[in-house]
């Protein structure tokens, strides 16, 4: 019988994605056996993290400080900027450590199902960027979903006599995937984007 | 890019059970974009859960009190102690509301394997229970596993001379499960403990 303070617990576990009732109360078992290892810690993280945690106002990332540890940092290339979904999608860039540009994280997609229009997301914000700064490329890094690629249709309208080239993602084969599993879309995508084999 | 205060939250949330790295990252985001809603209730009832829960002296369950409200509710039989391995099961059988007796934690299993012997789990405040209460059956509703079953043995050695009538969860097929599914022990199992048709 799980009394309340334990309950209340557990039903705040239970909203975290990937946590269901069941491993939510799992959670909640696991935090209260290691109180001073793991349930206080926590406690203090999500209490810091409630205190010093912003949107950046430049590119809408998060961080402890405004403008955001990325604009802040002025050796990264100014002239490219790429623009993704969700602070996650910048997270997974960064950790690839293969751009070196700036971001605009847009906090969203475009859907009509839900109701998005233009202004539920960080776009003008964008469109601003785009033609005040000294921007030569942006690279719109959307999810190649079908809302993700409304979005970029969208955004190519909107960058259009911004004066910088507007690119996007490559689709292809996945690295390391094999082509019998792949569906047909990604196939034909790459059998039309195939590139001659450097010697 | 995550900063200290993110990191810190990622590395706190993927020590949780059923959180994998990528999972943390989307619960961090997820915490960190509904601040009042969910990031902060949930800081404050950690820190709740922190101070007040304690285990009970008695059966080894966890409560805001001690005794546990179990414990202390005067109206369930205090004849009948149900013996499980761990808070998670208590619950479960809390839940179905098929049982109005007492419990008693163990907090694990004995294990050759992890080193774990009689002394390193709740035995010896059940074994007292047993012969200081009026306490006429004792259910052990450890694991159907090895280490559930090797320690529900040591236990019917341990308390064979306490007078009390020491009993087993039935093993059988599971309500729902079909007969082509079930393994072949469970299936002889349910075959041996076969009963008479109730007309």
């Amino acid at each position: 019988m799980p009394v309340s303070e334990i309950d209340r617990l557990i039903q705040l576990l239970a909203r975290l994605p990937g946590l269901g009732p069941r491993s939510a109360r799992r959670a909640a078992l696991h935090l209260i056996k290691r109180r001073t290892g793991l349930l206080e810690p926590l406690a203090q993280a999500l209490a810091a993290a409630a205190q010093s945690i912003r949107q950046c106002g430049v590119c809408g990332n998060i961080d402890t400080r405004d403008p955001c540890a990325i604009c802040a940092e002025e050796t990264r290339d100014g002239t490219t900027i790429c623009v993704v979904e969700d602070v996650a999608d910048l997270w997974a860039l960064e950790r690839t450590a293969a751009f070196g540009g700036r971001y605009h994280v847009l906090g969203g997609t475009l859907s009509a199902l839900d109701g998005r229009g233009p202004d539920e997301i960080n776009i003008d914000a964008l469109v601003r960027r785009a033609r005040a700064e000294t921007v030569t490329e942006i690279i719109l890094a959307t999810s190649a979903t079908v809302e993700g690629q409304t979005t970029a249709h969208y955004l190519t309208d909107r960058l259009a006599d911004c004066g910088a080239v507007v690119s996007r993602l490559a689709h292809g084969v996945p690295v390391g995937g094999e082509l019998d599993y792949l569906d047909d879309g990604t196939l034909s995508a790459a059998l039309k984007a195939r590139r001659p084999l450097e010697s």
